[in-house]
């Protein structure tokens, strides 16, 4: 039950959290109620991701947050006090907007696997952020919605990943409605992997992350940058690219040290760079 | 109950009768027993889509049939004529297609949304209608099937349409065997958004209306054209592409006004272009 | 219950049995217990479906295997083998993921439907085989895996099938964690397209097949081919290509015959080429 986490690089002030343990980096949106995406908040996360890029401790990022929201997306208050700005708040808009894509694209580009833990609502690009990771688990208090199209704002950046992860007329009433979809709602569309009860997120999420660890930390990074190449390319040119992935894996030290213990029905020890 | 129905611009005669309540453009296909889409049909409702792109007292266009079946693809008879022609009747066909691809497409370019209302069988291009849309809401009596297979023509065009809602073993069940999947089938594989019983269709179709109805139309469609444009492209290109996007509606004046009404907890007023 | 079984072009050794009866060419992975894909089965696989390409008596390629795993992807201990070249095994590593790629490919290009028969576990490029397939059955006996993490190879041949089959949370899910999912969820997630009790799966598959093959074989060519052609371009292209192909379906014999029969109420009698 008790989770024992390491001391070391957690932050203990700040928008986001950080702990590391058994090879999972644990970020938590620590600005409750609304955690939102402020400039801080997204350079704190952004700064997480990138140190965690070639740490060697951490094997799996998990993504979660303080409070009933997980994230409600832009900070509004933020942006509106720079429509005083000269330039009527176009420069200000145009750094939220490239920090934000930026951000989304570091968590799919990232070279360890990114579990979201959604116990709340996340709206827009607080959507966007579950909508990014390459899993998601949430519980039946979780809640999803792109609710820009209420204030005028149309949510075109969090669409970019909520269309990539739900059908098109799902994804069209979400965004022309505005109105909010529950955990179930949100698995049966491909939005979430699994919803669980409260009680039990940490030691599913917990699940989820230690099997993750227990693979070979650089084949995942094969595996995880060739998945969203290959979703972008044709049938031909998938499977050229796939198929030369697919060879200098097999030459990897890896992949000769795992299927060598497969073969010998014994446990693999990872050593790959 | 009573649907109050404007007279304004109403056509009391014709394959496509249209009336306007409420910022709702109600078209209907009125050539029953089949609503076959003849160059006649598809001239009158390319007409009625291109009549509301800048018609400020449209909002949102539903499309609607009389009778049992919704839409029955392309006029059969109306194309078998033409194989006496001197050309077998190609130029006819390619005037058919070029109708009706151009039909399709300019309900997913068109600037605002559209809901399909089905209660019957949608088959061939009536069922491309239907997944052309922005929305779709179906009875438990609506139907859809892509039998051209059956008569030795492919459903090639409405198969576009179909694809791109529903995941390819699906979409290949359909055209491969020619059969009639139910509303709930059709719901489960992403192709309508709903099933309700007959009894409460116009209640349901106006409350989703009306909810689209509230918002700004010119964010509607800043983002329904967003929409469709990311879907098209890579993950670099989208964001890029979106995140100009929302810097540009956030400096619009409805997003100005619809934020400031949020951050006043008061209902906005939607002025923009 | 008694499957009558022609003789001709049956094959009675080898890694894959073939059949023909009513149009069903039935190719049985016959290499119990794993089905692995060797070179030597790749390549009597890849030689069946070259050559039913132009065989008229072909309509319909039914995929199954023998045993309890429909096939447990690359034969490990074969690759493992050639790690003892002076190449380290990298020729012999791209000779297989080149013939692999090709193979599957080959599936997705037929000429004619093919059905996945799936009645068991169907590993990595087992599972590639099934989400190559234009439709998938499945007993509740079958299971599917993407395991190639758990030995240090990612599986992302694998990936590029599943990926077009199964959202991308669902894939991830599958290729991080290495688990293995039921029939009914591979159903759900769209990797099959229905789940049957094992005593019905040759008169399910059965069924699908007859009435595949009650079709116009030229027009199954003519729409398998747009298929998968318009399913990777934008909308406008989409719907050129789609259209273009259209009217030269419309123009062929069968086109003519099946709709003149339609139209008189009789039995379409195809003769198309």
């Amino acid at each position: 039950m008790a989770e024992i986490v390491a001391i070391k690089r957690s932050v203990p002030e700040g928008p986001v959290r950080s702990s590391l343990d058994k090879g999972v980096l644990r970020l938590v949106l620590a600005n409750p109620p609304a955690n939102a995406l402020s400039i801080e908040t997204m350079t704190a996360l952004q700064a997480q991701l990138d140190g965690a890029r070639d740490d060697k401790a951490v094997r799996v990022i998990v993504l979660a947050a303080q409070g009933n929201v997980f994230c409600a997306g832009h900070d509004l208050k933020e942006m509106t006090a720079h429509r005083g700005d000269a330039d009527r708040g176009r420069a200000f808009f145009e750094l939220t907007m490239s920090r934000c894509s930026a951000l989304m694209q570091s968590i799919v580009r990232h070279p360890k696997p990114v579990i979201a833990e959604v116990d709340g609502l996340a709206t827009a690009a607080g959507l966007q952020l579950v909508a990014s990771c390459d899993l998601a688990i949430a519980t039946d208090q979780a809640a999803f919605c792109t609710p820009g199209i209420n204030i005028g704002l149309f949510c075109s950046t969090p669409m970019v990943a909520l269309s990539r992860n739900v059908s098109r007329k799902q994804a069209m009433e979400m965004l022309l409605t505005g109105e909010t979809i529950d955990a179930t709602t949100a698995r049966d569309f491909g939005l979430v992997n699994r919803v669980v009860p409260r009680e039990y997120l940490n030691h599913i999420v917990g699940k989820y992350a230690q099997t993750i660890v227990s693979k070979s930390p650089s084949t995942l990074k094969i595996g995880k940058e060739a998945f969203y190449a290959q979703a972008e390319m044709g049938l031909v040119e998938a499977y050229d690219h796939a198929a030369r992935v697919m060879v200098e894996n097999m030459l990897a030290s890896d992949a000769e040290e795992g299927i060598g213990a497969f073969l010998a029905k014994r446990q693999p020890e990872w050593k790959g760079e």
